[in-house]
């Protein structure tokens, strides 16, 4: 049989995410590959606790249908998370639940979006924004990453030229970048964009995980009312629950809340219900203080091993998140570090797939959330080898 | 501000949804006009034992990111249960989990779906299908239902002339008329499609619930290589859970794939494990028998209410499901008597948002599964004196 797909479907880029998967279900390997925050840190005990405490008071509530917007006392809490720890005035009308921001991107889209419409990135993207996007058909522009957020210069030029529906960015801990935008270019960018009809989709998936635990001041601080914030409970408590939110003006909730309905009616409310429970029992700060604490130290770990060991090789030195970036010496390509390291047990992410526009030959991306420090170094040394045999072979 | 949504959320249908649900949280309203299952035959105490056991076995891979298809043993009893009940040679790789069966609507026209393409449906058709199918801008075809299925005159008609990508139904207790395909029809429209390049969308969320616990022959069975079935947990054990799935063939299921991973990564981990957990250490068979007893005594109940007390109101007699469809007295307007309704604490559902071509203003839709006996009773008695007075006043 042949089947008549949509024109979406022929145009949509080949995904690496599966082939990924793979790699990191082979346990023999060490994968920097993936993007798992790390399995140990996940508090399963308090979240047994919550659990129980959601099935003995409020089980036929939380298996029963409920309304699109997701649980009002989650959303409070969400809101109240905006007020207290960044000074945003969010209440929780603005707040809409999704699965995990990954819907976010789906659903923002499908809003926004006709074929044809630009929308603007940095450089390198992240590739489930690229992958969520290009199914609504958009012309994606892209805008160069600097070790402290857009180039200024192309920005603006994007902006003046594109007349582009929104820019998408990660201001903290730039998936797959690592790289966090300075104050300074928050600010600019907020300046660029008043005047312009383009959105701001700011994705915060890594704003909690900062090794500092400070947190920076978000860009819809200084655009409030065109700026739209994504945030997720998988990067802080647990992935597989599939629980984020979109915090955005009511004119946007609006149609949002139409496509959320026609995608899925409502997020699994059993998941909603024992989030609320374990954020309203348990200290989220100092959970999260023990992930960045940890998450510290192999950054710093990774980063350290590299120095040593790769001194050609360039790469970011995150302040937070889950990945730094890494650039290969002169003429070595990522596509065979990655299948070379396969061989010896090591994956890592080629740059390729986060570059819409070509490019990233020469760059990899590394997770250092998911491995252990054993991993790490012995990951690393591994990695070590394939580069230097690679060179050597030049 | 004003934003510039895309082309498709202007042209979206206004959503009854959310006033439903509005209604429906009105305590003092008896509402026939949502489409919940009964809260009080979800086995909380089964789940809640399920979710126990995962929660202390199982809790570290049960809350991290796992594959865009799903659980693999919860797929493979899936796959299991339609070779023993319906006789149909599925596999797990058939199989892929959504967030349920709302989900493979949005999915399923993104895969198939340009602008413009022809997509035909039951008149009238369901509602959360129409939503759904809208946003990618189809041309919708309808062909009447009758009480043993579509009009086969009019069904060989469109797939001669529509050259559409899909026809969508419900041959199962059809959602919002209750009535089920003959077998004959089944067979029929199998025979008109095999020659034709039109895909049959079986959406099978009410087969578990006939009354008299016998399984139909799906669509499917005649036609393997070119229908899908969407089914869901959310009528059966628990829609808070959001836990559904396509069985599909391979080539069909490739690119939807890729759009379930845009679109949310993978579907709640957590309660995939839960729903496992649950089926294979309860005996489902025996669950369902007791929802379909109760669901059968509910809905002879309002049908002989409404054969008593308003004789000149017309409806079908459903085999299996959760809603009947009745036509009204000449003359009056189910809006009127949503309106009058409401005033006198009783909801239905207006036909209207069921036809996509205009019409069913004469019908209303009524739900049976949710409203306890007592409800069903006074909400009946309430609905008659509500009809009566508008017939009274013409």
């Amino acid at each position: 049989m042949s089947f008549h797909f949509a024109d979406r479907i022929k145009r949509a880029p080949e995904s690496f995410l599966s082939e990924l998967f793979s790699v990191s279900n082979n346990p023999s390997i060490i994968s920097f590959a993936g993007g798992l925050p790390s399995t140990s840190l996940i508090d399963t005990e308090g979240i047994a606790q919550a659990t129980r405490q959601v099935m003995e008071e409020d089980a036929r509530i939380a298996l029963q249908y409920t309304t699109t917007d997701g649980y009002l006392p989650l959303r409070e809490y969400i809101a109240d998370r905006y007020r207290t720890r960044l000074g945003l005035p969010a209440t929780a009308e603005e707040i809409q639940i999704v699965n995990g921001s990954q819907q976010c991107l789906d659903l923002f889209a499908k809003i926004f979006l006709n074929t044809g419409d630009h929308v603007g990135m940095e450089r390198p993207g992240y590739l489930g924004a690229i992958e969520a996007f290009s199914l609504y058909e958009p012309v994606i522009d892209t805008v160069p990453l600097d070790d402290d957020g857009p180039d200024l210069a192309k920005f603006e030029q994007f902006v003046r030229t594109s007349n582009a529906k929104f820019f998408y960015g990660i201001p903290n801990s730039q998936n797959p970048s690592g790289r966090t935008y300075s104050q300074e270019k928050r600010k600019a960018i907020a300046d660029i964009l008043r005047k312009s009809d383009t959105v701001f989709y700011e994705d915060d998936a890594f704003g909690e995980l900062f090794f500092d635990s400070k947190p920076r001041p978000p860009v819809k601080k200084y655009l409030p009312e065109k700026c739209v914030i994504s945030g997720s409970f998988s990067k802080i408590i647990a992935p597989g629950m599939r629980i984020g939110w979109i915090y955005a003006p009511p004119e946007i909730l609006a149609p949002f809340n139409v496509v959320k309905q026609a995608a899925d009616l409502h997020s699994n409310f059993l998941c909603q219900k024992i989030l609320h429970r374990y954020l309203t029992t348990h200290d989220l700060d100092e959970h999260i203080r023990r992930i960045t604490r940890v998450y510290g130290g192999k950054c710093r770990l990774m980063c350290d091993l590299l120095n040593d060991q790769l001194p050609q090789v360039s790469h970011t030195t995150p302040e937070g998140g889950m990945f730094l970036m890494a650039t290969l010496p002169p003429g070595i390509s990522s596509r065979r570090v990655f299948d070379e390291g396969v061989k010896k047990k090591v994956a890592v992410l080629p740059g390729m797939p986060f570059y819409t526009d070509g490019g990233g030959e020469d760059t990899i991306r590394l997770n250092f959330s998911y491995p252990d420090e054993e991993m790490i170094k012995t990951g690393i040394s591994r990695l070590a080898g394939v580069i230097k045999g690679l060179v050597h072979q030049q």
